[in-house]
């Protein structure tokens, strides 16, 4: 068996190749450019191997409600050219093999439910903080969605009190992600996030909101693990203060799991969306049977 | 078949008899004061009858986690007399029927599921804005927890420009409960909500505070509808606010149903508790075969 994965990411896109749908036998990156342009290296690439399942996690919004006209599509995106871009119905055409379609937020969230720091639990949340903010929530065994993929990056948390930065979400401004992105820090800083590295008052703010929304998705979801990856998270303090703002937050309101195993960094690292994207390949053989 | 149902809140509990479950034959209600006494008015009611059923709906923080040793009572309350009360235990106890157990909310949201106004749906909230606020989550006809049900009413939003008040939530201050529950309104003008309904302020800052949680939710759980039910909600005005104010937060993001359509009233109005009890009474006969 040979298990394909596309990592589609709005500045890249990595490629894989599986045998056993776990470790990664060959791998590529590409530019995201235009949708022929880059999927002609996607296909340059893929074309070398005899496939039998692919799994493709994408940058969003995308449709992913089987019972949809645009199922398979990626939806209205600023990134040029991909509005409307039957991703699903290129590759399968292509290949004529199964292939899975979700986020690849979701994917990242699937590939730590099932390889990685959230295998020992029923209900886990994913979540990326770097350039955008996005996560995903898997449920025994399943990627939880309801008429669309969740936007949980998107949410509406309370600001600090002295803080006026307005936030830079283009649809929402002082969203989570218009104030606590990677983008949002360089924003608000004029300094690249990973400049800021020794200036604690950054990372105590950035605590401040990622906490909230891990509280928040903590009462509404009641996961067992919630696990935060993405450039941003490469600040390794901010676990600890993450921690330490949802335990201030909760007092002695909902009982939560021990918050330094609740709280934490993907198991996969960087991996967590392609490992998911090949474990969907493999699962698709079935569901297509 | 002889189907009960116990609402019970915080206030009052309201038990109901049906043989079809769906009509209410009758009816009690009963001051909650200590377990004890309300008990045992509760039993006196439905002694007269030969029962094949029972659903409860309680107040929370309950242990809904079959898998937990105290499975079945209500959690750490501030309400005198009730924490660790084994509920499910003493009615099994008593009966020797099969019981169905959940929150007041929880049934309250699956019996607007299920005979209600999301009845044509297949992803549903329901939250109550009353004395306190709370919710639930029914995905593809089955109430959807985590490792403990859902505490939508406690999340974390933004606070207004203009509001100063800091909330009344004894947890979190200024959650949303904090700030937007019918006692936050008496807390904040000194008055009964129900005293201020031509003061159009009072409206738009709930409507504002509501809003965020619709819309959070929205992103979270992508349900099809959210029904909004409540002391609160009395206020009929406020399903257009919240319309408009989920419009104006969405901006064109996400695409969610017609607004008019989407945050909508219970259908079953004060009885959406009672018979979600009731409906889940008939099933957990099923579920105990
Ligand atoms: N060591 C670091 N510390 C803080 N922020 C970082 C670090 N490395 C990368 N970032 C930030 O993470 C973001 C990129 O996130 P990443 O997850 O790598 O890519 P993307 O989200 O585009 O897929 C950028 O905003 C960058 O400034
Ligand atoms: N017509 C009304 N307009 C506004 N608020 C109301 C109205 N009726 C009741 N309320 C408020 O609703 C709350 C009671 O909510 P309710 O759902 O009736 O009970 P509970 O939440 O205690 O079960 C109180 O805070 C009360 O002030
Ligand atoms: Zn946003
Ligand atoms: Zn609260």
């Amino acid at each position: 068996m040979v298990y394909g994965a596309i990592e589609a990411g709005g500045t890249k896109f990595v490629c894989a190749i599986s045998s056993d749908g776990q470790s990664i036998a060959e791998r590529v990156s590409i530019a995201t450019t235009q949708p022929e342009e880059t999927m002609a290296q996607v296909y340059q690439f893929f074309d070398q191997f005899k496939l039998t399942a692919m799994g493709i996690g994408s940058f969003g919004p995308i449709d992913s409600n089987p019972s949809s006209a645009q199922y398979g599509q990626i939806l209205s995106t600023p990134k040029q050219g991909w509005s409307s871009f039957d991703f699903l119905g290129a590759v399968k055409k292509r290949y004529s093999i199964p292939v899975a379609w979700t986020t690849d937020v979701n994917a990242a969230a699937y590939g730590e439910a099932k390889n990685g720091s959230a295998q020992d639990v029923e209900h886990s949340i994913y979540l990326t903080v770097g350039t955008g903010i996005g996560g995903g929530f898997v449920s025994e065994g399943v990627i939880k969605e309801g008429i669309g993929h969740a936007e949980m990056g998107h949410i509406f948390v309370a600001k600090h009190e002295g803080d006026y930065f307005d936030g830079i979400c283009p649809f929402h401004k002082g969203c989570l992600e218009g104030l606590a992105s990677g983008s949002a820090i360089s924003a608000r800083y004029q300094k690249k996030a990973q400049e800021l590295t020794l200036n604690q008052e950054v990372w105590e703010l950035e605590a401040f909101y990622l906490a909230q929304a891990v509280y928040n998705y903590s009462l509404l979801h009641r996961p067992e693990r919630i696990i935060l990856g993405g450039g941003v998270m490469k600040q390794k303090q901010l676990y600890h203060l993450i921690q330490a703002q949802v335990d201030k937050l909760n007092q002695t309101y909902i009982s939560l799991p021990d918050l330094a195993s609740y709280v934490v960094a993907p198991a996969l690292g960087d991996n967590a969306g392609i490992i998911g994207c090949l474990i969907l390949a493999q699962e698709q053989i079935k569901l297509s049977n």
